[in-house]
């Protein structure tokens, strides 16, 4: 195995996105780069059990809807949010990919002068696109407007940054995070 | 009941702090102000069933420690980032109610340019504090060297931002987050 084959096997070992995201994350955190985590899944909690001498246990909870995106953080002062979505799909992202209230989420932040984006993992080819949210909004928006309901990956390819995979950090997201700082 | 009197018994309702830091962000997020939320309890799940035709339960699991603070979010382009303590003394804050880790979170964001603070409600008097978090490193620090543990409440009386609850937001924090900002 030559190196470069090396590198661009890491994506298909098995490991999640959200697992090679958490390994990208804990690199920048332990090199003083970003402070970026993901947040731990929403449940509500109906029955707790509190058992003598050990830990609580919960005997029964659902998982409920997250009001937000999955990971944020700060990077450089900035205030950075995100949520990262495969697709299987070679030629385009399905808009369904995100919900509605993480499209809201983005749209709030960026108001308040977030850096937001999607991380978008094409799986097939094993590719990843830093693709930023105002880019997003205008496709969702107009799906609604008898818009097509997914993003063209030549359009993602044009307008979003390809995030190579590197050995450390394994998704190095923040280069394209300094393409939308210094647009 | 006058109406300065209807203000003041609005934090010993029986409303927990968490309930009146959330009934807050909602009310800067709904007025464009702010995007905070608080993250979910983070836990491990052991073990989910899949009943046919209704939802996914969660049959065993286990609360696992928070690696951050519970509160982050994004305001007038700042990183905010601040955990909700509760003391029942009246006289000092101990720094117990701070777990190491919420401390070095904190740490790391102050290095990444955030804002960071300790929302510190003393219960017995019903007063709330925005405390810098750089002043909590202070007395966190200097505990293991021979100093106090406990920040005195005049220390956090003079350093940090009396939040006196309001009608809405129900506890104005950003006020103090401003004072921060323009130090
Ligand atoms: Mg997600
Ligand atoms: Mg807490």
């Amino acid at each position: 195995l030559n190196h470069k084959h090396r590198l661009t096997t890491f994506g298909d070992r098995g490991m999640s996105l959200e697992h090679e995201i958490n390994k990208s994350n804990a690199y920048y955190l332990a090199k003083g780069i970003a402070v970026v985590h993901k947040k731990p899944t929403p449940i509500s909690i109906v029955k707790v059990d509190y058992p003598k001498r050990s830990a609580a246990v919960i005997r029964e909870a659902y998982f409920s809807k997250a009001s937000t995106t999955d990971y944020n953080g700060v990077y450089k002062g900035h205030y950075i949010d995100f949520d990262a979505k495969e697709t299987k799909n070679k030629t385009a992202f399905p808009l369904r990919n995100f919900h509605r209230h993480q499209v809201e989420h983005m749209r709030e932040c960026v108001r308040q002068g977030g850096i937001c984006f999607g991380l978008i993992k094409f799986v097939k080819t094993n590719e990843i696109y830093v693709f930023k949210a105002t880019d997003l909004f205008s496709y969702w928006d107009a799906q609604y407007h008898g818009g097509r309901k997914s993003i063209p990956k030549k359009v993602i390819d044009q307008r979003g940054y390809k995030i190579p995979y590197r050995l450390e950090p394994l998704i190095p997201y923040l280069d394209g995070v300094n393409k939308i700082i210094h647009i």
